[in-house]
């Protein structure tokens, strides 16, 4: 069930049944040679769908635009500073909870947001206590990332080996391949598998890592390699929300 | 050309031919009894879309949530602070622009972001101007509502007369029902035109406007007139875009 | 009545018998060749002060630096930056609610601040909900532009026909020169008639608008019009906040 | 030479001249039972604006709104939050120093503007610094309490001995009288002099001056008094400001 | 080298030899039963000292205070929210930057501080670029946790198993203990090992957690434990400072 | 009582006795040729420290760095913008005032933090007022600078006469003299006796007063004469906190 394509009275029957949503975050940032901007708004977001579709859950609208400060020497790469994301999640948030919400579970595409998002968290339990007082909901918040479960580790070792790499990986890459067939590209690579490491601000990564890729040969992504890990991903992220609300 | 669907290079040719970029925002929030909650970002987001590809302009993603502090009386409904807004668009506007881009031209889907949205140009421009310099690039930002045009005013005239209202119109309930013909909802509604009139905060809003409708027959929608609006909005658009691109 | 010439005792008999504040706002930046740089907030509060007059209403202090990031090419010009105006309207309008006051209306004498009040409105509102809660006071904003009402339209056209223009204007320039007769500049202008147009940030502003004037002819100001346009404006503005506070 | 009453050509010909600005800053709160609540507001501009006749300098608009918080018990205050005012503040200075200005010179109506004052003008010196880096101009602010002089100190001693007080003071009345001789209020005070002593928040003021004054026995102040303080403070401030000026 | 007990002049010399400092963090939060409120300050502060001492690295002053929004059930807890935690750090390494340190090593003892400083760092790196432009410095952050390494794992498993837990363990009060040995408190503790257990906010935190602690047995905590624990720490820590100053 | 060193049961039956807290606060800034970095923190610490033993207060971490933009040109020194400082103080006190702490008695190192404190003072009022209304406890804040009172006046001047000084003065480098005696640094000091004078911002005063030193001889500090400043202040300082606590 997806909040924008819900009236409000709709939103207001949900919420006598659950008071979980999902929400998917990703990040709008260079993605190598192949891969798009958008792949981690793109893979966030079919898999919150897919969740959302398995569990019966409210999925809220993506956020496209993480924090990757880090990308900005690659064209194309936008990015929110860290402390307008917390801004923005503590609003999400606060506003959702007016009405009821009070399990918020957020599926994650880009490694990139995780300090920001669970920064924002403790933003807001600080927010919720301070405006509200004795009287303030419980509000409990979580991120999962798609890629850090069982069920998608195996699958990319399998299909990727220890091509998989950290950025622009053959997994993601291979989730929008299946997701949006339209945009495939097709790039040669040099080499195939790029250089793996760490980096620090945006310069330095485009030193460390010139053509985008840290560690990954996306060049081995395809869209039956995504739709596969879409499933894997889907069927343990479901699993992950139905725990979390089933949490005492 | 979607920037979420292109590769950093891509991206790079592109700014080599120019340096327009179109940038959807909608709102999450209430839309009356048959509206959906996402109408506002879909119809941005269609008519966007629509725009970059009769003019080959690039299209960013689409800001889904944006200021309805006035629609938080109806379940769903989502909110950014208008200062959360304008934090938002200076980090989208300022780090395009690091990569050349220097027109931004924003199709919006919800009248009440239009303040936000102005008030943050400003804070764009005294931004690069205070960062920058004497080398600050030239930053123009512009903002259309897609129904305000000539073509989209004749058209819903045309279609609904005086039942067209402000806000739940079934304009923009006709383009979602012809974007997403599998969310069409079909709720009675009584009276079948609302009463107009205005607002101040969120409480004062629903005592007004118990269903969320203002002024608007919204059941008057269907998907075929959606489509010819989206088409009205796009020639508009397309020709407002050129016309921003070649200014002096 | 004016809330800096009262004592707090008078301020709270007055709270006894409305919950109305009139609130000038203006901006100091430059006005043309012959235009004083106080021209906004000047005129917002001779008209402002008016309609106190008229009405009984308390008015408040005049805001005389507003949002005028565009003019801040020409020598004496300052400006707030949105965020940092909105921030001030916030603490304006809830430090005054502390006492009761209700209803806000501003008499705005420039266009550029236009967004960032309406923005504010907002912030406030959402601020008001947060704080307050359940208990919070129904608190109500307006802004009018002093220009827009039909009885100084009809006028400034009477007087001045498609000279007006959109900055540095005749009307603005007389109602000061009929306030501040000692401050009448007169300074040749070339053309008569300034070029008409828009504008983007500051360094563009100065490169279509040289000497500051947008399409205006201010050579034609003259006091004795400054004071039938601050009657016009007085007799329609007071209307309009008599309207304002009778509103269901 | 007033900001306000000059022209953008009148501004840049005086920094040729100087690059100094005088700006008056008070307060819109309760001053006592006579006192007007413009009380600080008042003072500091028309003793600033002599001070700008006595030297020939540039003076800008009134800040009518400080600092009160602790002032918000009784009604009509008005106040800014400190971070607030430090923004507006941050705008004021590094919006002249875009022009030119480099010394600022506050003129203070209001004991509570102190501190936040004086923080502002070092986030002012660092935003300078880190907007600028090496080319930042050298700006230099400082600000001077109206009534802390040597002149105006030995005045109110002459004429009100220790009835002065230190909050709605003989003195301030006395000047508003002198400047707005139509708002001179009467007004019984039990006892003639107030109470001494300090406080903290809004709450524990009024416990403690349940009347708004401190000390004082403002029922003393006339306005024939309030001339000679203002002569006595535009006369020891001049030099000052003089002397800001010549500072090597 | 400690930053607060050196001169000046003593900083400018060492900038010649190094780029690097060492900034411990804490937080100042219940820890249990018998655990110090100051555990995770003091705890970053001996050890980020220590590995001073070994490198000859310079060490700042050690921020007491971070991110404890879950503690604040807790008698005695403090806490920064998330977004000014990031304010501080960005000015901390901001300033420091300016003298030519660009190597920031932080030292942490409390892991809810990680998440806002790594947001922290992509503040720092954005407004660094944004600031200065193409010739900002190439600043590095990185954070290490003193307990996450070999040799403290190692030992931490050693002396307690499978009751260290994770919030007030027996690891980190014995650190305390070694450190403060006047501050050895005995309090009985029922049961010996806490339940182990994630959370939430505050109240959920207390909920699950009614005395503090995580999963943890700290009435095994021994000030001789703490001294291996402390000699373990350095000696890996300070191979890490070593390797990041060494980093390409 | 050193909040560091105990527990949260401590701290909880501490409050039964008892709302006050002493926070020290420093600078961490040059003080010239031989005073330490840290000579503010270090002085407030070991004042405020020698209070609570005297007092039976309870004692918090110590802020080491304090507002010293203006000390930003000489190596080491570490400032926060006055913003952050106040954000920082905001969140101590409200955090501390949820357990049950109302008086806040700050032991002041620097007179650069004076103005951001007590500006801070009035942000914790104004927010503890916003967000609690009619329930807000009494908060009162206050900030000694240890050097302000009679017995330290009376001591300085006997031992150091007119070579005290404002910045780096014999006094505070006695008292860290006295307290880290290993850190005792022997400087040539050309002339001994420091200029004395005023300041703007940081290139100002390096300008001005090339070497930190401002009006001083601290080649006259003695740690014998440290420890006499320490028990002067500690006495002095006791009685003004046993003061705040028994106000009405
Ligand atoms: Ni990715
Ligand atoms: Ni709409
Ligand atoms: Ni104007
Ligand atoms: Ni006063
Ligand atoms: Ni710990
Ligand atoms: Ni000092």
């Amino acid at each position: 069930m997806q909040l924008l394509l819900s009236t409000w009275a709709e939103a207001e029957a949900y919420l006598k049944t659950s008071k979980g949503i999902i929400l998917p975050i990703g990040s709008t940032e260079q993605h190598g040679p192949n891969g798009l901007i958008g792949t981690d708004a793109l893979c966030a977001e079919v898999i919150a769908r897919g969740v959302g579709d398995a569990t019966g859950a409210m999925v809220g609208p993506t956020i496209p635009v993480g924090m990757a400060v880090h990308h900005m020497e690659f064209a194309g790469s936008m990015t929110l500073k860290p402390s307008t994301l917390i801004a923005l999640l503590r609003d999400y948030v606060l506003s959702l909870s007016e009405h009821g919400f009070q399990r918020f579970f957020f599926v994650n595409g880009h490694g990139g947001n995780i300090a920001s998002v669970r920064a924002a968290f403790y933003e807001i339990y600080a927010e919720n206590r301070a405006l509200r007082g004795k009287d303030a909901p419980d509000l409990r918040c979580t991120l999962v990332n798609w890629w850090e479960n069982a069920e998608v580790s195996r699958l990319s070792k399998e299909l990727f080996g220890n091509k998989e790499g950290s950025h622009a990986t053959p997994s993601e890459v291979s989730v929008t391949q299946y997701a949006f067939p339209d945009s495939i590209k097709t790039t040669a690579m040099e080499p195939e598998t790029a250089a793996a490491g760490g980096f620090y601000d945006a310069r330095d990564f485009r030193r460390r890592h010139p053509d985008g890729r840290i560690g990954s040969a996306p060049g081995l992504a395809r869209p039956e390699h995504g739709q596969r890990l879409v499933e894997a991903a889907v069927g343990a992220i479901s699993r992950q929300y139905e725990s979390f609300l089933g949490e005492a």
